[in-house]
């Protein structure tokens, strides 16, 4: 087993992290100081996000704690008092977390999540939080775009290879699971997560055999209930012969083949050959799937250009979100004792206090609009979406399992308008200010311009 | 103690590795299969790579064994027959691997290494190899273009936060520290690799005081020998006004301010401002560090401005090397039993065989071209750059340290003719064929398309 997330990743942080708590620990400074994470803007042709990584954040809150060896490194540096490092060692984190559960549809400016407690604990959380929250959502909200896209087919996720590292290819697997995809061809994923797995055959499978259809007839034999031919590794349409040769092989022993891969080309023009010399074959049970480059654009265009692809395998562009591979996002102090606070650094405002989401669907049911309030403020008609999920560094009740958090997304992303799931430009989802909010931003900008500036 | 490498993750894998072990099992195919890891092409603006990842892929490869856990997952999923998973249960990685060393620089479709071995051990470590060698591989690559136009400005990884994942994070100081940075803010890598930490203090910090010059003043007094003051929070001269006058308290107790930071806003017009600031108080000892969304362009765009910047922290743009994420590379089968092999698809030619890059430098001992040969040919004048360093599963010898590799990239990065390492628009470098390669590629085209196309 290996050792809780806290632990091995208490280290995980910023030496200013680190810097900064002892500054509050040597001038005491011990109040309740609030962060809230959010997205400061879209990145082109983006209009939503998909939340994901709160659990692997919740986990880290529960177990942070700084181990005998990860101390004795921080005192090999000499930057730090030996009181500090005692102090360091019975550090837990004793706050509350509110946030929008995994799967949520939210929108830029929006609070992800809100760490409340004394302000060493929350702030040493930062750097591992914004990593963690960041990641999955980045994967989750591209992954969203292909599950659009795809109208119903199933996605699998081949990214790991080119993921940028270990970790991330573990969390694209989860995170497009979240958002919609069926398996993943990643195996540990498959067993931490409990997600199905697909594979198939590499090229060079093929090309360990003096000819194509012997690899073939091989993999027929060893999975006769789960046989995938890859058929491009010399020419798509001899491929497709082969791997008819095989399926009626397969029919004489009363077996199926069950999908025919293709990886390169024009996978469009390819798919309809293929599909003509499956189906003049009698094979119309026989499906394609396709991979090669695969992200929503491509798979639009294959689409619209009437390929014939039942499945399709969603890998690097999906896997790193290639297109946008991070999000501005901010961990921000908006709170510290009773006085709410902001930066005023050029171009880049936080909206102060702790807050509360709160959504309004039309008659249909559908995402209207949302407003951003304080967090006890009344918003009549607007359902809070926001909930305490720790307390007292505890997590609250059994978390949403992966699963109910996947059907939490399919069921939201149907109630979002279609113009908002756009690939390219789409409009802006409505979100505003509350009254409240609206009244104590302007109020604490005038307080700080009055304090600091004049 | 985490287990190693090759037991955590010898599940990190696509189930294809898997099913095609279980066919090149069944079939009793166990010759050696020879797999070469390249890049297929540059990104835009890129004109050569930089080698990292290799210690990690052969901790992987030296330690790579199935425990019963996952065998207990693999057989749960009712896809693979009991003898093939005992058999799994003994496999070791038993065979050689050639690479070039770490910090080597190097070019589009050059071997970065081959790996030998019976073809399912050397087939099952594809996904792992791919994704370990092409991270630490694309950020270095990305790092280096920032190291070059710091032109010896000091250099600090920041890319923690935004970096994709706790792997990426870790592997993002150490490929950036292996291209040539002083050092990175991330404390776990510090601690893992022996690279020095650096950091400051967040805008948080600063907002949960109730005035910007008491922030200051306690950081001064608990790092008063590394003082560092970030002073853009409210309004960059302001904050420059304050951090003088807290320099100046520090001066009569006998220390000195190191740095201001400036993190928002025109830092080459700022800079300057705050240079005069700082001089004209005497204070030209202090020195100015920026940050903020800075990668290689962003740099040269301050420092063609006339930008008093002394040190750059980069963060996620390198850290996710934002305008590459991900690099067109392969781990391909050049070579099974006695015979070389390659596949066809569309726009996607592997090199045949074993091979060996070697170099030929110019009179002043530059980098003048590269040939890729086979791996035995003569190929008089050059120097090879991949050595033997894995044989019968076991590394040969110690592998240079971390802080050697970084010397050795210093090294050969500055034989690299100015040109070639423009930030745009760079030209090609030339690599060329050997004659054996070029002979021996046509004549296993030629067979190929005889026996499979024709």
């Amino acid at each position: 087993m290996d050792r809780p997330l806290g632990e091995r990743f208490a280290l995980l942080t910023d030496l200013y992290q680190l810097t900064m708590a002892a500054c509050y620990f040597e001038a005491g400074m011990a109040e309740e100081a609030t962060f809230s994470f959010f997205i400061r803007k879209y990145p082109p042709n983006r209009g939503f996000f998909v939340a994901g990584g709160l659990e692997e954040a919740l986990n880290y809150l529960a177990t942070l704690r700084f181990v005998e060896d990860d101390l004795a490194y921080l005192e090999s540096t000499r930057l730090f008092q030996r009181k500090f490092l005692d102090y360091l060692k019975s550090v837990r984190f004793t706050g509350e977390v509110n946030a929008l559960p995994e799967g949520s549809i939210f929108f830029k400016d929006e609070p992800v999540l809100e760490v409340s407690g004394p302000v060493i604990e929350a702030q040493l959380a930062e750097t591992f939080i914004i990593n963690a929250v960041s990641l999955q959502t980045l994967i989750a909200s591209k992954a969203a775009r292909s599950f659009h896209v795809a109208r119903g087919r199933p996605l699998i996720d081949f990214g790991l290879r080119r993921c940028q590292g270990t970790d991330a290819g573990l969390k694209a697997a989860r995170a497009s699971y979240l958002a919609g995809f069926l398996g993943t061809s990643n195996v540990l994923a498959g067993k931490l997560y409990g997600i199905s797995t697909f594979g198939t055959m590499a090229h060079s499978y093929i090309t360990s055999f003096p000819r194509e259809i012997e690899a073939f007839r091989l993999f027929a034999q060893v999975f006769p209930d789960k046989t995938i031919l890859l058929i491009d590794t010399y020419d798509d349409i001899r491929g497709a012969r082969h791997a008819v040769r095989v399926a009626k092989e397969m029919e004489a022993r009363g077996k199926r083949l069950q999908y025919v891969r293709l990886d390169s080309g024009d996978i469009a023009a390819i798919s309809q050959e293929v599909r003509k010399v499956l189906d003049d074959a009698g094979l119309t049970y026989v499906k394609i799937l396709a991979s090669g480059g695969f992200d929503e654009f491509k798979m639009a265009r294959v689409l619209d250009a009437g390929g014939r692809v039942d499945t399709f395998a969603v890998g690097t562009k999906m896997g790193v979100s290639a297109d946008a591979p991070y999000f501005d996002c901010a961990y921000k102090l908006v709170k510290y004792g009773a006085r709410p606070v902001m930066k005023l650094s050029t171009g880049k405002v936080t909206l102060v206090d702790k807050k509360q989401v709160h959504r309004f669907y039309d008659e249909q049911g559908r995402l209207h609009r949302d407003v951003i309030a304080l967090r006890e403020e009344a918003v009549p008609g607007g359902a809070p979406l926001l909930n305490k999920v720790m307390e007292q560094g505890r997590i609250l009740g059994p978390l949403p399992t992966l699963k109910e958090s996947r059907d939490y997304f399919i069921s939201q992303f149907g109630l979002l308008p279609e113009p908002y799931k756009a690939i390219q430009d789409p409009p802006a989802y409505p979100v505003t200010w509350s009254p409240g909010l609206t009244a104590l931003q302007a109020k604490v900008e005038q307080e700080i311009l009055e304090r600091e500036i004049k």
